[in-house]
């Protein structure tokens, strides 16, 4: 069996770590396993970097960071090239150059074009352990590239995908998915497994586990995504964590399968806009040319006939940024208000199972109603509901959707 | 006119240096040149690396060290480029692979076998600044190397070579190269210029302002290399610096150039080995199988006639490693008794002008027989003579010597 692990940042933090990680793999291979191996830098070194950048050159040029910080990477994967031939194993480097992993040109958050793995793959199946540096890669121009932040999660997957892998794993600091933050949620439980589209669902809805691109990838080749701790239960269980992978039967018990939340949401009010074709664009059209994100949208009819409110949200990064473009078109949305507030959560229910039972939301209305929570903007898709609430709220309402949708463990 | 430009550790140290540094290359493009920078890394952070190595795996395999280290060239040379650019200036960062620089595979002191500059060149012709990592390179499989200590200098010269550039400007933490170490001769002088050779013999006998391959490479293709401060006198003066080039007659005004010394080595003496054809091969084969490289050598005839007492220096770090290998060859060489010291240190006369000058090393002799100074080695070539004396009296010979050669400045 071929397997990709990935280790991140606070995996390889230090020496010591990288030789645990060193520890993990070697059990791997004792199993019988073909193994590759992707790492990102060592936790604080990429932050460091990009301060570097920030300090010679506030608008510093995307070709030049990406140099400068995919050496974090380079630096680890030697490392543990060299950790893993101190226990006597066959191993060496790849950088993204190396592979080669060919990405399109747009640095610092570059998408993945082609992993060319022949030489790669060839190694590992002659017993060779090839560890890739994770998060770059390169242009058709031989310029290094990043993936953008949690890069190296889409580099494992991509990887994966390209050696015909049997399982990608992610060594990261958690032990695996849970059905709500269980910082907040004390009786939130460990999800054994998770369907693709419910995982990318928590990964965009605020659950920091893996980065959204890779299950977007993983979705899209089938590829299974395992979600495990470096730290806990790593070496000897198998199947210790999260395995992220098809929809089936067994996870369909609960209609909901976890409760992801954020607290980066701002929300935008217009007030009576007039009601009438093109308002929409009018509004969107302006904020999407200043590359800002808008997230929930609702639009609602004024008593009067005529007019409008249109609310929506924004990464609370833009808010400012938001204001003032919204305000230099004034004149052409017409609006007679602007509302903004920045002390707001998004709470988002996730599960495979809602497709089926239409009436999940229902419970969700009903048990924030019990406790006094006012919802500001309600979000439906096929597979999530997420509402938009009071910040100070935010503890209060997971705790008790959590019970309410029957997710307490013991 | 085009220049290549290196900048060692001490001048790129931090943001603020790497700034300062860029408003040097900036002054000499203002002036009309095509420039090409060279760079090293931050000071400390190759130490900072090899120890990571050391602490993964004592016996470290030297392909990934060379990709760990190599990290700390690339990340000078994308901040360079940024410092540039953030002065309006066009440039770009190049890493050993990009440009290529190919080597042999003695990784972590590979020698350079060819720049390809085809390319790096076309983009300066056209008006870019191009920042080559220093220190780095590839083999023919594409795996990275390190060219060793001080590496740096000389990609800057072969990059020069390769450019075909007017000349090769090294910016250092001294200014230039002195008569002496100006920290212990106070009246040491800047030499404004010093032939390839005079400074090839300075660097090998313990002047450190450039790794001795540089200037062998330099002396081979007739490349003139400039060594000059970052720090003191660099913008907007001509010249500022000791200029190493071919000898011409300005230089024989003395026919001593400079005063070297080393404190690195330590002395051997086998007393009484056999005098018979084969002892030294019997002494030093051993010797250099084991990889220890011996300095210099003296063997003088005992009055027994039928023996001969051995001397020779190595580095002060082989001297335990010396010592046990010729006590297991003690058999065979055949002495009677071996004598190590460690506390030498060797003074080295160096000037082109003894050439023409025999009696040059006789005023040596006779100023450190005045300061009671004992000479336990001597050892002279065509443009150098070195002893070897207690290392207590470094201090008082070189100050002596500096002064009897009519050195001393005013």
């Amino acid at each position: 069996m071929l397997l990709v692990l990935k280790f991140g940042g606070t995996s390889v933090a230090d020496i010591e770590r990288i030789k645990n990680a060193a520890a993990i793999i070697a059990a791997e291979v004792q199993k019988g396993h073909k193994v590759a191996v992707v790492v990102s830098a060592m936790a604080g070194v990429t932050d460091q970097l990009i301060g570097y950048c920030r300090d010679v050159a506030p608008l510093y040029d995307p070709r030049e960071h990406d140099a400068v910080v995919a050496a974090g990477e380079q630096i680890t994967a030697g490392l543990m090239a060299m950790a893993l031939q101190q226990r006597g194993l066959n191993a060496r480097s790849w950088q993204g150059w190396q592979v080669p992993l060919r990405t399109d040109s747009t640095h610092s958050k570059a998408r993945i074009i082609d992993i060319d793995a022949a030489a790669f793959r060839q190694r590992i199946e002659e017993g060779e352990i090839g560890v890739m540096a994770g998060f770059q890669g390169i242009t058709n121009e031989d310029r290094i590239t990043t993936l953008g932040r949690g890069g190296s999660d889409t580099s494992a997957v991509a990887l994966a995908i390209a050696l015909k892998a049997e399982r990608c794993d992610i060594y990261t600091d958690v032990d695996g998915v849970y059905t709500s933050d269980p910082r907040i949620v004390t009786k939130a439980r460990k999800l054994p497994r998770v369907a693709y589209e419910e995982m990318l669902e928590l990964a965009s809805l605020g659950a920091k586990v893996l980065q959204t691109r890779s299950v977007e990838l993983a979705m899209k080749y089938r590829m299974p995504v395992q979600v495990l701790s470096t730290f806990d239960n790593a070496i000897g269980s198998d199947l210790p964590g999260t395995l992220v992978t098809d929809g089936d039967d067994t996870m369909e018990q609960n209609y909901v399968t976890g409760i992801a939340y954020t607290r980066d949401e701002a929300k935008i009010t217009l007030v009576k806009v007039a009601d009438q074709p093109g308002v929409a664009a009018a509004v969107f059209g302006p904020l999407a040319r200043a590359g800002i994100n808008v997230d929930m949208i609702v639009q609602t009819a004024a008593d009067d006939g005529e007019t409008t409110d249109i609310t929506f949200t924004v990464g609370k990064a833009d808010l400012d940024r938001t204001k003032k473009v919204l305000e230099d078109e004034r004149k052409k949305i017409n609006f007679t208000k602007l509302l903004a507030a920045a002390d707001v959560a998004k709470i988002s229910l996730v599960g495979a199972g809602m497709r089926s039972h239409p009436g999940v939301a229902a419970t969700m209305f009903e048990t924030l109603a019990e406790k006094k929570i006012n919802i500001q903007v309600i979000e439906t898709s096929e597979i999530n509901v997420s509402v938009l609430i009071a910040e100070e709220y935010t503890e209060l309402a997971l705790r008790a959707l959590h019970t309410a949708y029957g997710l307490d463990g013991k």
